[in-house]
């Protein structure tokens, strides 16, 4: 079978390889099987040598992809993305819930400082005005899913660091400060590869791939509460829109 | 500045370099200038030699990113992304209407197929039943912004192909067919590596970053009567969901 892999410039041969076959696993091509075709299949089917298609299958097991096993061959440990739903009530921990046993969020880092002109045209405030800033990162069944920069008026939610280090949830630290109800208003998604800070975080190879999204969250007045700049590895997220 | 550029096994350099450089446009970096610094600096910058320098400058300037100016320097040609709203009346091509001159939509090639089992559950019918296949592509200013491979129930959309051939226009073509209003049901985002494909019909260069697309469009009714998987460079293009 020709695969159609062509020499990229600047790319490695069994970078493109790993690519190529996490490509396959999430178009379902080895779903009847739940493995990968055995290292000889794969050498011829790319033409390249068995020790490139190692390197490739390497990469793709320490993503977590695939799996080794002892007379059985490297099998499929993962295929399916979580589906994050983007809607009016956007609740991201609750959105994949019913995809995770477990689903919880972790705060890396919390600081008062002056909105941005960035942050603060997008919270409505003036530029300089004081934010409360959260980094924290969300893991599914202990794998990242996610990792968000949050900004909050510093007026309005003063001590929002610490409920949302003691729940693990947004939507539990944001009635912590009074707000039981908000609307997702706007959600800006890009994708752009991977940072060394996502490398670490989201424990990605480099050279993956994130989602990137730009989100305000409003009172249910429309007043903005929250805005978060959140990345998402690419080969494990999805994004669902539903009108 | 220290960039944190960390080695990428398996990423060439000057590759690492434009990746970083090209990021640094959309975040907006340069802004004030409205150019790069000096080969000079960005060597000292990145730790890197000239030579490499060159070598990710080619690269961005060959995705029209950048464009080297006699006596000015390094030119930023297009910092802007095409902004490609998703909502329940989602048209893509109105929807960039005010962020371009002029925007086209092509016809690459069109038959009449059975329908995969995933078409066929998208579009409601039985799998195998006959549909319309139109592959596409969409310019705005003369640049590729979208390929897309669409789908319609053939008893309902015949002549289709041709009317998207002459109008280049999916409303348009539609409305040929007797749809006059139409609307978007679901949208799935992911994002991925460029394929060769995408490589040659969106002009990228490998290693490039595609969004992707799977969308179902239904009549006022609500029958399914368009299922298309769209590709759009990540580079040039985002979406935003307002609720």
């Amino acid at each position: 079978m020709d695969m159609g892999l062509q020499k990229q410039k600047g790319v490695a041969l069994w970078r493109q390889i790993s690519d190529r076959i996490r490509a396959n696993i999430a178009a379902g091509l080895y779903d009847a099987s739940g493995k990968l075709p055995a290292e000889k299949l794969l050498a011829e089917e790319f033409s390249v040598n068995r020790h490139t298609v190692r390197a490739a299958l390497a990469a793709l097991a320490e993503e977590g992809i695939v799996r080794a096993v002892q007379g059985v061959g490297t099998i499929i440990e993962r295929r399916d993305k979580f589906d994050f739903p983007i809607a009016l009530r956007t609740r991201l921990t609750e959105g994949i819930g019913a995809q995770a046993r477990e689903v919880e969020g972790l705060l890396l880092a919390s600081a008062v400082e002056a909105a941005s002109s960035e942050t603060a045209r997008r919270l409505g405030l003036e530029p300089g005005a004081e934010v409360i800033r959260l980094d924290g990162i969300r893991k599914a069944d202990g794998r990242p899913v996610s990792r968000s920069t949050m900004w909050f008026p510093a007026d309005r939610f003063a001590g929002i660091d610490r409920a949302f280090a003691q729940t693990g949830s947004i939507t539990q630290a944001l009635a912590a400060c009074g707000i039981d109800d908000y609307l997702r208003d706007l959600t800006e998604i890009s994708a752009t590869h991977a940072e060394p800070d996502d490398v670490v975080e989201l424990r990605l190879t480099p050279g993956a791939i994130v989602l990137v999204t730009r989100a305000v969250n409003t009172d249910l007045q429309g007043r903005p509460i929250q805005y978060a700049m959140t990345r998402f590895p690419a080969d494990r997220v999805q994004f669902t829109v539903r009108s």
